[in-house]
């Protein structure tokens, strides 16, 4: 862990390692070495998805996957992605040490792109070799410098030779993460059981009044867009109080124009995002904010426009591979937590493929994506031996 | 009115002619050609500020100057400033037309950048000629471009020769302007008689709480700035209706970090302008969005900064100039409004000089700052008549 986070390292003590950029290159080769260190046999697949295979007793058996992602957020920290590429290499370097054969083969992967900040949509190594994504669509993707997502791979010497698809049936993958929630920390557990993880919506809605001179026109002029918009920030901050006890809503970004200190905002946009486990909550949380829409155009006399942007199902990761983890957390006396993930990981993806299942590491005061995300090394020994346990059963059949 | 227009046009119709712009020193050559074509002595001064004097018959008197800019705002409109221009013009063109010998010396000017849109503050020429600004200050102030505005001033050759300030006693000063408001259309005035400028405190608020993942971390562990900011653009909604028939309050800007929809802000920003005509009700407006700011952090769990950026205090224009416009608006029997400006004008700076006073043009709607910003051809002649009849008075000492 300390290694892979010299790479692309901040003064802060964070990270800076956006997909398919310089660093991204240095760790990718650092952990290519490390898979071979280990023995794997790696191969890269078109979309710069990184895989090690080690051998099972039963070559023929379908993998257990394991993995994550190596890329970081802008000024992100050193757990996110990180900790479960690394746990699930420390977990065959375990097996060689112990000289452990598993009955079925067992893969780790580091997805290109989980992140989604330099090209959209975030997940998209997984979605792509999940066939989510079509890969013609997806690398020509750009950057803000116009750089497309097939460049930056070339340039980095990462598009591989083999398709970015499962060349064969897998068993299960299993993902460690750091939870990047408070929940884990607040009830003392040592450790997270994932049951699955929450749907969203995500949108947008943008008002349209009337821009003036904000000295002379009278209060009963105007029709002031960003007076609305502020109406529906505060409207996203109340709804999750009344639908759900797991429901969230974010207003995360706000434009408008023309932004003069001296003129009244003709146009405003604000998004939302609202996640809860249970889709008709979703679904409500999104009626509400169309009405909430509503309501503050008709209040301040401004017409309105709202574009739902991504809406994800939620997800209920199947029963053998989070008893596998329940088990593995029980046998060592863990005190765990079962709880739904309230992020997006490459595993939402992978549960179209294989059965899937996440441990979450505990993050203190459930900071990401940030240099003061924090998970002592405790925590993260605890969650890997953790991912390790249940993999071994899951790679030998031993799931009861 | 219809050739000044052509210098910047824009093809709906409106004006783009920023402060120093190779457009603006067309519309000064242009100008210039006009005051000799009129047999005025023209003047630029350091700060670029054009002059054209028409001899009284006292020269020792003195003189009654006349004037506004040429200058508009981003796609502006054609009336905002070059009426008053113009109207000063052919107030010195009837006289020679009809032979009038004026007691006191006639000035026309145009001021330099009264928007403030390319180079802040607006109302700069008339505040430097005025001893409201230091002219070395002012003169390094610099554009997005960071090119200064004494290169800018130097790059259309019109860093005039004499010293930016009077050089000589001045009997009046007199404005003409379009409202930017919709009293007098709503009134069904013929033009508006300008008793004083509102005055304003214009500020920011920046609210800091934690940027967080907007997924997993819950309603109840959020300390998002936005979610103030919101609550504070809603009271500066509100504020004026509680305070005075004439209080205007306006969040014009707001922004948001780190502004992604993923991302619970961290940061926000969001400013308030606060106009009366009473200084008192200013300062209680001002009292007013301190105490809302505390509350909408208090609400959120978030730290704020609180900073007034300008101050400007009401004015009240003495008697003689709003007589002599009184005077000549009753005179020609027309349906006059007394108000006071709820925008700043170069008169603001001109009161530290002389006797100051304004005449108002009709705005259809009370747009401006804008291509859709409109006054008939009968209201600019309404107005100019005024504000020359009016000049007359003060030039002749006839206003009783």
């Amino acid at each position: 862990m300390e290694e892979q986070a010299t790479y692309g390292a901040t003064e802060d003590g964070g990270l800076h390692r956006l997909a398919l950029t310089e660093a991204d290159g240095e760790i990718r080769d650092w952990f290519i070495d490390q898979l071979r260190g280990a023995g794997l046999s790696v191969r890269v697949d078109e979309f710069g998805n990184i895989f090690g295979r080690r051998k099972g007793s039963d070559p023929d058996a379908p993998p257990v996957l394991l993995g994550s992602h190596l890329d970081s957020q802008p000024n992100g920290g050193i757990y996110d992605g990180a900790l479960g590429v690394v746990a699930a290499l420390e977990f065959v370097r375990a097996l060689n040490d112990d000289e452990i054969e598993t009955t079925r083969p067992v893969e780790v992967v580091s997805w290109t792109n989980e992140e989604g900040s330099r090209f959209q949509p975030a997940m998209q190594g997984s979605g792509v070799w999940a066939g989510a994504h079509d890969i013609d669509v997806e690398r020509a993707k750009t950057d803000d410098d116009g750089s497309t997502l097939g460049e930056a791979l070339e340039d980095i010497g990462y598009r591989g030779d083999v398709p970015a698809e499962p060349d064969t049936e897998y068993e299960a993958y299993l993902e460690l993460h750091i939870e990047q929630g408070p929940k884990l920390a607040a009830a003392g557990a040592d450790v997270g059981v994932v049951t699955g993880i929450v749907g969203f919506t995500w949108g947008a809605v943008t008002f349209r009044g009337e821009a003036d001179h904000s000295g002379p026109t009278p209060m009963r002029h105007r029709s002031d867009a960003l007076v609305a918009a502020a109406d529906l920030i505060t409207a996203i901050r109340r709804i999750p109080g009344t639908l759900g006890d797991r429901t969230v809503g974010t207003a995360g970004y706000v434009h408008a124009e023309p932004n003069s200190i001296n003129v009244i905002p003709g146009e405003a946009t604000v998004t939302w995002g609202f996640r809860d486990p249970d889709d008709a909550v979703v679904e409500r949380a999104y009626q509400r904010v169309l009405a909430e829409a509503e309501h503050a155009a008709e209040r301040e006399g401004v017409d309105y426009q709202t574009e739902e942007r991504m809406r994800a199902p939620a997800i209920s990761f199947p029963d053998r591979p989070v008893d596998a983890v329940r088990r593995a957390a029980d046998a060592r006396g863990s005190q765990y937590l079962e709880l739904v993930s309230g992020a997006g990981h490459d595993a939402t993806h992978l549960t179209s493929v294989c059965d899937t299942g996440m441990v979450f590491a505990v993050s203190e005061g459930g900071t990401s994506h940030s240099p003061a995300e924090f998970t002592s090394w405790d925590d993260c020994y605890e969650a890997a031996t953790v991912l390790a346990n249940a993999a071994l059963a899951l790679a030998n059949n031993t799931t009861g």
